[in-house]
């Protein structure tokens, strides 16, 4: 074999990461068609693969460009006598990287499939009810342009990693493996496009939320226990690229992200219990993904015991929120998307600021990021989707969603030899 | 990145292999919930996630600090003139281990993922009627003490491990991938709770055992194929760190692996076929998981043919173990966990002693590991589950049951949409 | 651990890539079930696990003794005046061979993972009607020998390597990650025993072709997902073994493999809405199985751009020809598995030729490579299983095949508890 060129221990652990994080994006894709209906299926994860498939030609189209590694030419706006960049000035089409092993070479992989994996996130708000082709259009926007921007700002040398240096705020802000920079991007996108698309037909047809249960729990189910495979792989490959992270230290990395997601599943089992006297399976299992999600910012500063107690309150978080926005704000989100990845992902980037053995100022970098996902970049996902629906509307037709968007959208449906109910959960 | 601190080759591929572990957790969950029936599908794989998340925390809290590493400070007893370890004394909640990549980091990470990989293990010998509550309660004993007890004895420096060096027994006992150490003491962890639960409704109900098919055979089998991947990285992981391996050695590690499964696989379809005219489904997947139990202990010993040959006769044991089990001593085991990670695992330790080029007195060494088990392991995970059963009865109520357990425990079923058939097979 | 004979880092990449070609074993396997019918699931699957075991077997037994790596022994035939070797003088059952993490053992073990790969592809054409012990022999000459045979000539030293140093034909056949050497090879092993088979019973009963939906989609395109993660491990252990690429060159070998498979995808969605109004959920998802295959042969010597090129292609290749094979040439084919792996495999080899940056006579080679594939493996494939169904029928029975070859061949359904429709597909 050739020997040339050979890699250090850093980038050997990177890429076998890297090459793990797909499976997470599987095991989530089948968990949010899970908690569609069956009439759904067969679309969510066409669409699933579709955006995949757009999120990685955008990215590869210009999103790098706009989000670089750090060290790459970028423009500047000046403020408080400081230097910011604001966005990387890449080449598009990868050009100008050299594809050789090298850390740039790494991020513009890894990032390839983080974008991959924002991308599906908003399709679990949105299942069941969102044509395929606008979820298209709308992840075109967010992986060529939304997602970079953001990344730019934490991973890209951009003004968020640039407040610990230039305004002393600790070490800028945190987010290894992704937290706020890939989960909370993705949720607040899905939290954006259902507000555009509005409940599911019959959600609300007697005014109170009628619950409507995912049509299969054990994918649901597996597809979690598959994630938590990818995840050590994503989180690992963004606390060796953006945590400045040694090789030896992923064994922290791996077990704060094992301990996070246990500790969450298990609130959830616990609070769930509490809450309604059995656990609810689809909410202990969207506890668990969202202590994942919470585990990926701090997974490289924080101890196993801290990263234990922010499982715990992910688990809290996810089973108190889901009835939140479901009863007091009216929103139909099937998957979960914007309790696990938009609040967990949230929740993350102050667990950080909470148990982390932090600088100090760290406290206010964390709450400039997270003011900026939610005081940015939800406003721009939303205008971006408000607009993709004037010129084509985002929502099929009422007749299609009776239907089922495997009929309408696929002409076939997913299981088309097995008798199912009609359509008692949505008379309305 | 970050390249201070840097890993040697073994320790890199040792991290690789041991995030592969977690899809073996998943691949068998599957298996587990595909073998029983559809109305406790939700219920065995929440199960599972609880258990595994109960594993985890409960491994975090005492478990390692009882099993340590080898070379650990530990307590000792003595017995004919020599020291001999019986349980490490570490501190509790990873306090004292610097998480570093240093061996003994890795060992604390892979077996975080293993104690997660055995607590799985009993359910599906109890599927179908344990309750979530009482298998977690289970479950928190056998991660905190009885695993890390038997492992501290095999892995830690214990006292099998010292057979080699105090007495001369060969290597002292060889378990380099856990065929008993993970598989036999989840395997009789399931025994002791079948025991005590009793067979499953119906399945008994006119004298002779009724069959009750598993309710989804491509869970079974792609379960499986799954399992096979995460095997690689569970065999290598414990060949690394526990076999003294080379990291040019797992190359016969994983070459072990895959022709000890795919002989056992052959193995399962020829008998079944000589037995019952046609391979049976289950029993030919469940005899090429034996396989993947059977290979773990001897796979950096053994040599390929031998491998195949350890193969051959787990599929032959597995087929017909199953039959003798539920037939003769009437154990009711829907998840085949008894024969497969039970009768398999205790078959790896022994075909070390037959097939491997040994040390003078390694039978003995071999045959002391697994007298350990039956002796020890099994009647005190007995003891266990029988107190347990005593304060808080095991098993749910027949209503329940028949009922199932998803809508019973969980409050709905795994597939609410899918019309399913009534109550044939258990009609007792 | 054990630090001697350490690894390099490009056989420490290759391990841990080899260790996630099982993952898209699995994916496949799963899509070929969940493309046919419910009443032949199992059968499909528990068919995949038999063919990969007895590849395993078969390979392990004498297949790697024919193949062997470049250096090896091998037997030679003389033509223009040069020597050129046509199969590999290695001993039966992998003797002679140090197990090592040598180069050479690296590809032996890389090879059976390989050989089991190429091994289920036939099945997801013949399924639904093909006998498990007709496939399973078949299998066994195509792994022990077919297989072997062209592997050699590609990979071990063989003629086809040899175009380039001995006729200045490029640098010889290129096909790093098995384009046509794993796929092509298992696409037209199918296609052979598709025309023995002949089509499914009802399927050209009108004489137009009847489409037959498979049964489940959410198996078929979350099985592509894993599968992409599987292919990132063949292509790079396949770029590191036999395309002379050093580790930090797998960066661009991901990135050409996840470039052609999403453009695959978004051109198969962009034109099967062309053709049919809507876009096809299987066709989508075999055309993004079309850019995995076509992105091997020049995963290590395309640039991204032209990677995403030969994906656009690959899509549109299979939307068509789909169509063509079935109603023209009359081939029943219910995985796709001839359009995927057999003419997608077939472009890829192409696509070296026509994108890559190429040493002039590289056409030649890459031609010479193809027309031994159609014009001698095709041949060779057909006469083994006109042999095998002289002796001993291919085809299941006509009431066999109506009853579904899970309760004729293996004696219980896959779905037992769930209510199917019956034979509406179906009723010629």
């Amino acid at each position: 074999m050739n020997a040339s060129a050979s890699l250090d221990a850093a980038s050997l652990l990177c890429l076998g990461c890297i090459f793990l994080v797909p499976v997470a994006i599987a095991g989530l894709a089948l968990m949010n068609a899970g908690l569609g209906r069956s009439r759904n299926a067969a679309h969510l994860l066409l669409s699933s693969l579709c955006v995949f498939s757009v999120a990685v030609a955008a990215y590869f189209l210009c999103g790098f460009a706009f989000q670089g590694a750090p060290g790459d030419a970028s423009y500047y706006f000046t403020a408080g006598y400081k230097q910011w960049s604001w966005i990387a000035a890449g080449r598009f089409l990868f050009r100008g990287v050299a594809l050789d092993g090298s850390p740039r070479s790494l991020t513009l992989l890894f990032q390839i499939f983080c974008v991959g994996l924002a991308a599906i996130i908003p399709l679990g708000a949105g299942g069941g009810r969102w044509r395929m082709g606008a979820s298209a259009l709308s992840t075109a926007l967010l992986a060529g342009w939304i997602y970079p921007l953001y990344a730019h700002w934490v991973w890209g040398g951009g003004w968020l990693a640039q407040l610990g240096t230039n305004f002393g705020l600790g070490n800028g802000f945190i987010d290894a493996g992704g937290s706020t920079a890939i989960q909370a991007v993705g949720g607040v996108a899905g939290l954006s496009a259902v507000w555009i698309l509005g409940p599911r037909r019959g959600k609300y047809g007697s005014g109170m939320p009628v619950a409507i249960p995912g049509h299969d729990m054990v994918m649901v189910c597996f597809g979690c226990l598959l994630t938590i495979a990818g995840w050590l792989g994503l989180n690992s490959a963004g606390a060796l690229l953006f945590g400045g992270v040694a090789p030896g230290g992923i064994v922290l990395v791996a077990l704060n992200t094992v301990l996070c997601a246990a500790l969450a599943a298990l609130s959830a089992i616990f609070f769930t219990r509490l809450r309604f006297g059995k656990p609810d399976a689809s909410l202990c299992i969207n506890g668990c993904v969202g202590g994942l999600v919470a585990s990926s910012a701090g997974c490289a500063v924080l101890s196993p015991l801290t990263a234990a107690a922010a499982g715990l309150v992910a688990g809290a978080l996810v089973t108190y929120s889901v009835e939140f926005l479901e009863v007091r704000l009216r929103i139909d989100d099937p998957g979960g998307t914007i309790p696990i990845h938009g609040l967990c992902g949230i929740w993350g980037a102050l667990a950080v600021a909470i148990f982390a053995n932090n600088a100090s100022g760290q406290w206010i970098a964390q709450l400039a990021g997270v003011a900026t996902i939610l005081g940015f970049v939800l406003p721009l996902t939303y205008a971006i989707n408000w607009g993709i629906n004037r010129v084509w509307p985002m929502r099929v037709s009422l007749e299609a969603e009776r239907q089922g968007l495997d009929l309408h959208e696929l002409g076939a449906g997913a299981y088309p030899e097995f008798i199912t109910h009609g359509d008692e959960f949505t008379a309305g």
